[in-house]
């Protein structure tokens, strides 16, 4: 946590903070950043607070950079958690002492917080977070491995899940987290990692097929044995526009 | 605007509002519930505060009811707004002054805030506003006539729509907005008029179908000349499925 708002509060907006879900994929792997606290046994979402002079969407940049080290990411806000009930007395007791925060300080940190969710899809190979000053270890961990979360933030990253699983209906992926060219089992793959369910290969073949963001080479897949996979690129252009879009296959 | 909020603003959570976009459908229109301010010649969409005591999901339920009256409506979050300069200096000061806030109380309506969005598709037959203490009028106005609105209003509608109309592709609508009995053209205009465009007659029955939602009816609708069109009803427990999963047309 920053030192800078222990003592200069103000300079934050009141009970709002940011919470970042970052999801990184590479080699049918699906995982998800996390922050072991020292302050019990339990496990957190990189967050933290929103600078009076920065837009939200900045904000979450910055803390996500100011936990994890990691920055160069396109973050997407997909919502606003704010049950009464989600503020802990029992943990933010914990933070308090750990931290030293000094008495004129508790009231803002005890104060009722509201926190905006953001997420990211990510090479975990590519994305690489620096351990924190403060001891915490920062790791990619499954997300079938998810350990105890503090507060609510089990349902932040469930609904993030959701999230993700939705937008594979609305949006292509897949860029910069498969190989420059690749096979059509490989980009399945991704899919059925994410969705954790196995998908129809000619139903898959015709949808993806049906989107138009992809180019066939001439070259197949080389040192493999017996049938060679034929390989795939990206169409950038045409990915940019049905990103910009939406894959549209609506009414 | 509740007048408690003047005396006792540590009841609310600081820096933080609710805007409600009410989209309301009947009879192939669609409109949005705005309120007139009486401080300049600019509309708003209902809004408020969230009192600290009420999850902000309840919060919406109680902001929508205190400025418009209307109640029972299923709200849905869309998306949270907080760029830095949607606070806007030259409108908080009509409104200071409109509402004769008192100078203590003035920090608190000038601070920084951030609007968590909230939308609902109703018939507007069946959501009666009243009319505001205050004297500012509340009017279902149509979504292609929306005069000037207030600060980022239009952003958060304009977002609101882009959502509704991707939901579309995830859920099922048109229960509640159409008669018990209706005809395929019927809700087929329905879409066509979130939208905004023309759909292919067969295209639509198609999907529609496959969504498996409706039961077609023995009985035709009556009244009509020559060819009396089918009459279709909700098959209401599909349907609550097909909510509480989704559309799922997918990978």
């Amino acid at each position: 946590m920053a030192k800078g708002i222990l003592e200069n509060n103000e300079n934050y907006q009141p009970g709002l903070s940011i919470d970042c879900v970052i999801f990184g994929f590479h080699d049918n792997q699906l995982k998800v950043l996390l922050i072991k606290t020292p302050y019990e046994d339990k496990w957190s979402l990189p967050g933290g607070f929103v600078p009076i002079d920065q837009d939200i969407d900045t904000a979450a940049v910055t803390v996500l950079n100011k936990r994890t080290g990691i920055e160069g990411i396109f973050l997407r806000q997909f919502a606003t958690f704010g049950r009464v009930k989600r503020n802990d007395k029992h943990f933010e007791n914990k933070i308090l002492e750990h931290l030293k925060i000094p008495e004129k300080a508790r009231k803002w940190f005890t104060q009722r917080f509201v926190t905006i969710g953001y997420y990211a899809l990510v090479d975990f190979l590519k994305a690489i977070p620096q351990k924190e000053n403060n001891k915490g270890s920062i790791e990619w961990i499954d997300h079938k491995e998810v350990p105890e979360l503090i507060l609510d933030h089990k349902e932040i990253l469930d609904k993030a899940l959701h999230t993700l699983r939705i937008e594979l209906n609305l949006m292509p992926i897949g860029y910069n987290l498969l190989p420059e060219k690749f096979t059509m089992p490989e980009l399945q793959k991704l899919y059925e990692t994410i969705l954790d369910k196995k998908l129809d290969r000619r139903n898959f073949l015709r949808k993806i097929n049906n989107i138009g963001i992809l180019n066939k080479l001439e070259e197949k897949k080389s040192n493999v044995a017996h049938k060679a996979p034929n390989l795939y690129v990206f169409d950038k252009d045409k990915y940019e526009e049905v990103l910009k879009n939406g894959l549209n296959q609506g009414w």
